[in-house]
């Protein structure tokens, strides 16, 4: 047969569980790795009513898609993908779609954006997040690109996606790279997120001397309610998880030296390249990091002692109040997330559509949270809204949790506890609610050993003093 | 006359005061700049003492000193270095000297190293901190390259350098780009100490109604106390200047919107990139960052109210608890900076002797300091010391001040004022000093939704878990 739907290339865990999917909705799906048994096994692991086709010969691959042709890249960032592209480069032709379903950097998409439209080659970066069971069964999609032809690939993403109230989780995002920088974000955010999770259970814990059993059943109420999420969602299930072997709690057992693979951290040095202030997004990268030097760690801890004034208050209040701040830190971090893409959408020029961005991460996705509607009726009811904190209804919620959130940080603070997330959730929310903010003594001081000017509020101009006496 | 002993292209401010000041200490110095008025000038200005001479000829330039020749530019960061370069190219001979004194990129250095050392010619990169006064009588300077090369250099920088016990504030500091890190660094921690007394000056004005002139003579006494330095110092200065028109104290009338070279900037973003966590560095450019956004800041101040608790504290007892909260922020701020250059050496294999550092940074700099000494002292005693906060002797001190620290942050957050650096120097320290971090939750939580795996505290091995049941 030819004339499939859709390529695959790269079969590893991904790359197959989208092929899967594809195949379970009706389309044709040819795949392509040079491992011959990867390519090979792929028949027999689709059931006799689907037709796919795995093969190691990028020629052979190619022929077998129907024109103008939709072929997805499924393999790592970096290097790999680059060698991909020029494997398949001699056997496509104009018209055809390269779809890199990859973390790949925004930047890199941009090159090879470029590279192919000299060919006449749509180059696609998309982001794809929910792991390897969303990618089965309905992952969150993000694709950037030509917009035209991407009424080429609408009907089979919209297909497998994962859908909420039988909306799919796709949607055709903008220009270049922006499927690339709203992944990028996303998983700005989901660090932060994490870390804030980590942050309560670790108060809770060290500081109040909770059991991993009532923390469980605190996450797994949380999930019932307006926090309801899948990062909550799984926390709580990780929480009642026994080592096999051992029959203790396995999370206990795990050690806290953190792994990245460095999207947080491209998130922050972007952001801090376009004047975005993610601060937590920032800590979060910074928690992960500092997670590295235990043995530095282990000698510090002896050298400093702090025994926290504990105050009385019951495990409820705590809770209640932990609650509220969780909302509160949350809603920070989308905010801080939003608004990057919202300036990064103005210096990239990716005409995003935020309301659209909130829509897709709905479901599918790592952060998918109930507060992706409200985020999705603000941006419906004013889409040039520059800050969800600027969000009427949003900012109602806020108010009331803002007691809540102040007394939790504080609690970090007399316990010794660093709130890494929760701190500078509170300071972004303060700095952006500030009218006035002291940088006026930095541009003081800019001009005093530098020269470097400033402006002032009582008339136009730039203007230098000399200082000195 | 020939055989100049030195040479300096780009004679703008910097330029002409640091040939200047060469002048004075018995060089001879040729001056390069493309504007003739510039190179014509330069003769009047030095007395008759003194042999300088400038030129707008490259060629004339080169072959008025004396070989092996050494020549320091100080033009614009990126292409006009590149520019320069080129210009010079053709008239440098084998074992010529090529000093960049900018703010050049550390990466950029590195490609020149490079670029120059094919023609055995030896490329500096070298950060020169001061201002415009500085410059002229007395800079610190960070040089880094050819270690054997810079003997021709050690007796005019050392000549020019400013003085701190007779020692001058330059010295020889590592391989390839060492000198332009460490400048970069020094400009990190400018950004976060200098944020430190714009948060200290918010909290109490905003929140304690403090006078301008309240607040001039606590910094002028601050500046008289174990917290001397060059921004407390010109802090006291800034606050009691009055504008020559209106006659209001002048920084009242600055904008608070700040501006920024990127110096900052990019040290957030490389020590992210080599996993060295300086939060309060990332937080004084967030600071920056946020500043811009005057519109937004507004229109939420509307949105967002809080009227702080106020607890009644004297302002004597406010004062005293900011002053030693101040010094636990500032040596905080110098540890994520020197942790940094200590990772940063391994990384890019500098070699950097971390008391030379602190050594020159105590003299002419604008971090120049007191605690400065203390810092030299730890590492002579320890030269491997992996991180400031394990000297005992700092760690005496640290201990002291810890609760002053926590309940001036603490008064941040109920007053509602952001205090970013004070609140990430505390989450520093109290993430440095846990021995546990809840980062096995985070471990955790990767592994269920992308199969990342971990790693376990009993046993060696990396592992995965099914979590779902």
């Amino acid at each position: 047969m030819k004339d499939f739907d859709f390529g695959i290339v790269g079969l590893g865990v991904m790359g197959r569980n989208l092929l899967l999917n594809m195949a379970d909705h009706g389309f044709s799906v040819a795949g392509l790795d040079l491992d011959a048994e990867k390519a090979a096994s792929l028949e027999s692991e689709a059931d006799d009513k689907h037709t796919v086709k795995g093969t190691t010969n990028a020629k052979e691959f190619v022929q077998l898609i129907k024109k103008p042709r939709a072929i997805m890249l499924l393999v790592p960032a970096g290097k790999p993908v680059d060698a991909v592209i020029k494997s398949l480069l001699p056997y496509l032709e104009e018209g055809d779609i390269v779809v890199d379903g990859g973390n790949s950097y925004f930047e890199d998409t941009n090159r090879r954006v470029d590279e192919l439209a000299a060919q006449n080659i749509h180059y696609f970066g998309m982001g794809i997040s929910g792991g390897e069971k969303g990618a089965r069964f309905g992952p969150s999609m993000m694709p950037g690109g030509d917009e035209n032809s991407y009424e080429r690939l609408r009907p089979i993403f919209e297909a497998i996606a994962a859908k909420v109230n039988g909306e799919p989780c796709v949607t055709y995002l903008g220009r270049g790279s922006a499927g690339n920088y709203v992944k990028m974000v996303h998983n700005g955010i989901e660090y932060a997120i994490m870390q804030l999770i980590a942050e309560t259970y670790d108060v809770l814990k060290r500081g109040f001397e909770f059991e991993d059993d009532e923390l469980q059943n605190m996450f797994a109420s949380w999930n019932e309610s307006e926090l309801q999420s899948y990062l909550i969602e799984i926390t709580a299930a990780i929480l009642k998880k026994d080592d096999e072997i051992t029959g203790k709690r396995l999370v206990g057992l795990i050690s806290d030296t953190a792994k990245a693979k460095g999207t947080g951290k491209w998130t922050s040095q972007n952001a801090m390249e376009i004047q975005a202030p993610v601060p937590s997004i920032d800590l979060a990268v910074n928690m992960r990091d500092i997670s590295k030097y235990k043995e530095e760690r282990t000698q510090a801890s002896k050298t400093y002692a702090w025994h926290g004034d504990s105050e009385n208050i019951s495990k409820e209040s705590l809770m209640a109040n932990f609650k509220d701040a969780f909302y509160f830190g949350m809603l920070s971090i989308y905010a801080q997330g939003m608004a990057q893409l919202t300036i990064a959408s103005k210096e990239f020029d990716y005409g995003l559509n935020l309301e659209e961005v909130t829509k897709i991460w709905r479901g599918g996705c790592i952060i998918r949270a109930a507060v992706l509607e409200d985020f999705r009726k603000a941006y419906k009811a004013n889409p040039k809204l520059p800050n969800l904190l600027l969000d009427e209804n949003l900012a109602s919620k806020l108010n009331v949790h803002q007691k809540a959130m102040r007394s939790v940080v504080k609690i970090g603070i007399d316990k010794g506890i660093p709130m890494a997330v929760y701190g500078t959730a509170l300071t972004y929310f303060d700095a952006y609610r500030s009218e006035t903010l002291p940088t006026n003594l930095i541009q003081a001081q800019r001009d005093y050993f530098g020269a470097h000017k400033y402006e002032r509020i009582d008339k136009e101009g730039i203007f230098h003093t000399e200082w000195e006496e």
